[in-house]
């Protein structure tokens, strides 16, 4: 310890900034989340409730985690999640993943290269939605902003229905610059957008073999100018933008099919 | 009036079903929702409940349905909605819309020759999304199951994004009859499954130009044995069944975008 050192103020918050971080907690739910978590390695695991029943269901799953269980009555089930969460008298305090840096998961990631930009999608059920079908079609990450969108929890993890445990889901500090950085990796940026003047068919044909990366922003508002701006092109999902409009989770398993399967 | 003659008991019953099916009413909620209902000559419209806010943003609405609205202080919005609905001080009771019959709607309706069958989907925010993408692909209905399937509410009708109002939304008696139906008017019917036999677009060329029935069901059962054996042929679409699962909604924008781009 420099113990006679005194540090500059940017270090102090910055390293403040990080012991938050480290201490950001969640609670996951659900007998089907819970054990997902309790088989994934990487995974920190705080503290474990369950009731008899629910221990009995996830007796293999928890003493392989190691992790010790604190058993209570259904009636007890006193975790700080929603009251009216379905949690199955399963919660498991964990710390977010870390799926490690952009350049790691999205050069040298497992499954075709393919990712996805999610544009401030807020709803953790349609952002758990991408989770599973990004899994699905083997996409090496689904990339958000770190703040205005949705963050990991258990309402998320369990629409991820697993996913959320397998499937990278990185939190950048700026979309544009993740996207530039995807764009210095090789990967072609595909706007989804229902005004796209090219049919995402043709977008994906004209990128050939090399890297996707489809980005998509939240119903309302869609892709924000600079987003859109730094997209190598705006394709339309054909029909789209005619009649009605896609559910954004829709939209990206189509695109996802499309691009696993061009 | 034939006073003197008694109705068979069954006759009566059937009666007094239908009576019960015209007294069942729904509320809409939203501006987005309301709009659209309001905009709709098909919609029976009952009661329109609208803040003095909410009734600017509607009014050319409001004038051309020529129902007049009761306007209510915010902090009286006495309407027979969830209390954490998001109404924005809009809200219409309707009646369920009359589709008329499946032979009709599926003979002759517009768009391509192209349905989704939902056996057992109970999300009211999975069919809400179905129907979005159905109504974007131009599929011609969605065909549920009248029970054990989401009804149309409010929920069902804010995540359908308008799509309620617009795109046919059949419930019958039983799905496999209707699936019978369908094969009788000439559709081929494609159920998807992880675990089916060929891949969607082998079974959607094998199909050529003929009229497409997408069967899918719910996540966990997926589809009931009678309805599996009902289909023509169980596909997979490509890549799912081996890492995660699609939502249904995913599952079924990804069926519908595969027919209607063949």
């Amino acid at each position: 310890m420099m113990s006679g050192s005194v540090k500059p103020s940017w270090v102090v918050e910055k390293e403040r900034g990080r012991k938050a971080e480290a201490k950001e907690t969640l609670w996951l739910f659900g007998l089907h989340a819970v054990r997902d978590a309790l088989a994934n390695p990487s995974r920190d695991k705080l503290r474990l409730v369950l009731t008899k029943n629910a221990f009995d269901k996830l007796e293999e799953a928890v003493a392989a985690s190691g992790i010790e269980p604190e058993i209570v009555d259904p009636r007890r089930f006193d975790v700080p999640i929603s009251p009216d969460s379905v949690h199955q008298g399963a919660a498991l305090e964990v710390r977010p993943l870390n799926w490690g840096k952009l350049e790691e998961v999205c050069i040298s990631g497992k499954g075709a290269a393919l990712v996805v930009v999610l544009d401030r999608v807020t709803d953790p059920h349609n952002v758990g939605a991408v989770l599973r079908s990004a899994e699905v079609f083997g996409a090496r990450a689904v990339i958000a902003p770190r703040h205005h969108s949705a963050p990991e929890t258990g309402a998320l993890a369990k629409t991820a229905s697993g996913a959320l445990e397998r499937q990278p889901y990185l939190r950048v500090t700026n979309v544009a610059d993740a996207m530039e950085a995807l764009r210095a990796m090789g990967y072609v940026l595909i706007g989804l957008d229902g005004d796209g003047t090219v049919d995402l068919p043709q977008a994906l044909a004209d990128a050939g073999s090399r890297a996707i990366a489809l980005v998509l922003g939240a119903e309302g508002p869609g892709l924000r100018d600079k987003t859109r701006e730094t997209c190598d092109v705006i394709a339309k999902i054909p029909f789209s933008g005619e009649f009605g409009s896609l559910n954004v989770s829709n939209a990206a398993a189509v695109g996802l099919y499309a691009a696993a399967t061009r």
